[in-house]
């Protein structure tokens, strides 16, 4: 009854067993390996195109080193006003772009649209240097509500980004489950859609801690090194980060991970959602979900050992409101969650409901 | 009819005078001079208290200099979505402060109100270090639509904001106006009410380039002294700055001349009202008329030789709209504009309308 | 023959079977689980003392986190000539401090001494905040030039140090390789000597990738952990950092791991030395050797898959000189090198000169 | 007597006139005004080419803004020992460069050589991102010890430099002494010999508050005005700086300043070195005398109001010793200088003589 978050579990198998294996013999470092190599030809064949790629061990370097090879100090990067990088990563986005701005530019939607943008532009004063010029956006795939953009939606906003001289990052620390969800191919999700630098990550579904930059667009790999390097994200032993990508990718390991997760999300917001008092903010695409349920169960629920976390009210949909007593609850399932997780769950809940 | 910005006026008179009898003997560098002591006596005298005071040149460098002792970089500052440190001021408070963040509070009303404050606390996550705390915020008095904050305003403000552990600065690039609006006493704009830090602009209001930053809580200026030196923002021959303020202070010439914006600006904004296609979408409290009129009208009058500039129509009030045909731009007045400028610009208008 | 850097090994399996079994159940996420704890646990048994400690993944990231503790961005950092932090590291310390500055006071010598702190604070200005002031000093344990600092002259500089009121890093990158030089306490050659901070690395010494900070003077990782964050250092999963210290300080097995790589250094030193035409620059007392050998020789051994680098020559003892067609190069052993290494390092050189 | 600094002057009449002129009319700010542009106008015929210049109040400012278009965070900047930029600015270079790092190259003698470099490039490692890599060289003129730099010498860095892929700034805060001092043209002591981007310095020789950057090497400054504005150094009423130079460069006014600056410091070293016990550590080139003195002279000279400051010790020339009871002092001379200056102070010299 582990929801609290996907980071909550360990490796999968495969993966674990690729860095055992490449603990065996000795190897340069920093990225000069045989493992590191086969990551980004495994990444190269997956993404169906030539790129740059680069592992690092947390989210959060990833997206801010990204961000730093895309703006200058002076500018800014768009984003989700709910972005993991403008809501749970302190101000790494500042720091290592050297003091770009954050400008949220949704309203608490689920997903950003290119109306957005369009509004965004609408607004922005010209007036430079005064004004900070945007030259990024950044978009969460899946979403910061759970949600899956499509390539159409991508496009449509990586088309409008572009036009007004954007680069797009996109925050894929769920990638793998967004591939899962919509069933369509890693490169249409990413650069035939318009993405030119996307964060893959392979810690939250199966992985021990790794992150993969990818540059499509490869010119904007320029400076990365140096970046990566004064971050101190240049790991010395880099095969173990190389390994656990080997690993994962190898066999389409990586969607079948997501893919439970995936189906377990599913699986428990129909149980939830069997409950008359129990309430799904937004639809279960991808591998979270975000339930209004009554303080009292939440409280009984933790209580009793099950693991998740309260969620900020403003991620609810415009207009939707908490009833007194009620909150807001975000629980994730992840590759290692099993249908005993999920009943195990659920008696409890019925258990609750049989004695109130 | 200059009516683009206070900043296109000189110097007064008055301020000029003291710049030249500073420049008759010798002083030591750096702010140790008889100039500067005699403008901190009058502050202190002014403010009816003792403080901190420091110079510098731009409003820009006061108020990240400012904000620099406020916060951490990993904090936030909350401030006005309008704010000239959030719109005008490129990066600079990023820059300043190693990285904290600019966060708008308010939604297109004319000033923040506490309530803004409560909303954001209500929302904001505090899962810290992942979350940026809040420790500071910034006001503009007066402010961005041009109205001034009223003492019960500000204290309204700054108790709230105490409560939740934040310092708070006030942006007074024209606090000077907003005094002789409102005819309260500085000290009661300003720390009797709570704010801890006021960014005191004279440059807007009759100086050559002084700015002073006012320390009220004055260990909060702790390390002001860095942070200056490392901006570049320590002037050598820092009597000059202390010069030009000893001048603009003496006998409340500062407040005269303040006096004379407003009262043009209040003389401007009735004769405008007067024309039946002309509208004003603040009221005028200060020195800045937001004037909504047809855009060939305004084409006109540029063409004519008036001088204003057109402004952010996110800054309408909430709900406003522009009708087709119409824009908002911004028309400020300065302690030099006189009656003859505000007829020529009328008889303009006129001259417009007669044959249209 | 991997005598190129001890990063070029993989992890011990003592260390590898921790992580494996830490693999095996759920675990709360940023260090909240029992591997952290079971791992600062014995950090504070072996210190012998109550302590901070907390986990990261490279030796950049340790020292660069460390700094940021330890001085203001308009202080500097006084260190060894040839610091890694100041050679090595690109710029993150600047970075992760906001802009502080590294001051190099030694001349060549293979370790700091008092005199080149007295000869500093001779020389220095204090004409704040014009001048920079001194804040911390950073020694290296081993040192840059494979030396070990012995209790007393560790506390020799602290004293001098404290005194000028700076704190007192260490980068004990190859801390291990110290304590088993001189079989002192590791409390002896830190805090007990005037150490405030350690940053204790365990990569070079049988780890995959996990280094850790030690601060012995609680208050000073006061903002500790919102450097990690905004720096991206905060590993979501944080049990696998844990658990290879875990791994690694269990039964003194880090003892046994760089006392291998130690004895196996004094060995090839010996080997070395034995044959005329090659010298060693500095005495061997960590498990670093610096080889003036012909260049021919230097190319053969190379071309024969020998792996070692060429060093910089400004490395070399004060004096010291390079002949026509020698080189410098520095040899470095590790947990995992093994006797045979040695001698087929050796076989090679008696073969290059059997046929020279 | 006032021999502390140059900065411990006014603002010579004619620059004060021209401010007073500049203030008569209503102008755009910003430096979008006629003031500005005449005194651009003036720069281009005076350095005999086209150039971009931007004026910022403050020397520190104009040098760190100089460094930041001319490296990364991650490069560094090569100076001498006791450059102004490395000593006397706090981290003023690291801010404005977001990190970049100053590599001081020589040792202590009076000015930089090609040699300095050539010995820096021979030890720099070339690892990178491992090592920074040096990406500009600062050099003052007139130097740290007050000498000035043919253009001979001047090419001869500016040839090594730039074969090493270096770009080149001068500190020009004493430009104009070193232009008079070797009657040589403005252009051959920058751009004809090398010098890609000047910080010609005019507070210390007769303005307010008046620094140019002036690039000659005009891509270089594609984002100066974003670093400009960003670090709080974008002057409103940006005329008083455009008015300071063009009343500065008016007619040759600035080298008549720096003339008198000069003879003054010749004849007072002249003076000086007529008394026995007094010694000049460096040839008077320019306007800054470093005088050796007994210690108990310099205190009666301070008693009796003569006003400068002891001096570092390590900007003795190599091998020069104070003896016992003896103590270096800096003598500036200034515009302001006059006979009566000196001649009160040699009267002071010989009275402390007389009695003892």
């Amino acid at each position: 009854m582990l929801f609290g978050s996907d980071n909550q579990t360990g490796a999968s198998l495969q993966v674990l067993e690729m860095v055992i294996a490449a603990n065996k013999s000795h190897a340069h470092g920093y990225g000069d390996d045989e493992w590191s190599r086969k990551a980004i030809d495994a990444l190269k064949e997956i993404f169906e195109c030539d790129l740059e790629a680069y592992f690092v061990v947390t989210g959060t370097a990833s997206n801010s080193l990204a961000l730093s090879c895309l703006v200058n100090p002076w500018e800014s990067v768009l984003c989700h006003s709910h972005a993991h990088i403008i809501l749970d990563e302190s101000t790494a986005p500042e720091l290592f772009t050297g003091g770009a701005r954050l400008v949220p530019i949704s309203k608490g939607e689920g997903k950003i649209t290119s109306d957005h943008l369009l509004e965004y532009f609408e607004k922005a004063g010209t007036n430079f240097p005064h004004n900070s010029r945007a030259r990024a956006i950044s978009i969460t795939q899946a979403s910061e509500a759970g949600l899956v953009y499509t390539p159409a939606e991508i496009k449509d906003i990586c088309d409008v980004a572009k036009n007004s001289g954007l680069h797009i990052h996109m925050d894929g620390a769920r990638f793998a489950n967004a591939v899962a969800s919509l069933e369509a191919a890693p490169a249409q999700l990413s650069w035939k859609s318009g993405v030119d630098v996307l964060s893959l990550g392979a810690t939250k579904c199966g992985a021990l801690c790794a992150e993969a930059l990818l540059f499509f667009k490869k010119d904007l790999a320029e400076n990365f090194i140096h970046h990566r390097k004064r971050t101190g994200h240049l790991v010395s032993k880099g095969r173990f980060l190389g390994a656990q990508f080997a690993g994962w990718l190898k066999d389409r390991h990586w969607l079948d991970l997501a893919r439970n997760a995936n189906t377990q999300a599913a699986a428990l917001a129909e149980d939830i959602l069997s409950f008359k008092d129990l309430h799904i903010a937004w639809p279960v695409q991808a591998n979270e979900l975000f339930v209004i349920m009554p303080s009292e169960l939440s409280a009984f629920l933790q209580e009793s050992g099950a693991e998740f976390y309260p969620w900020y009210k403003e991620a609810l949909p415009p207009g939707a409101q908490l009833r007194h007593n009620e909150v807001l609850v975000r629980l994730v399932t992840s590759f290692a969650t099993s249908d005993k997780h999920r009943e195990d769950f659920c008696t409890l809940i019925r258990q609750y409901f049989t004695t109130h």
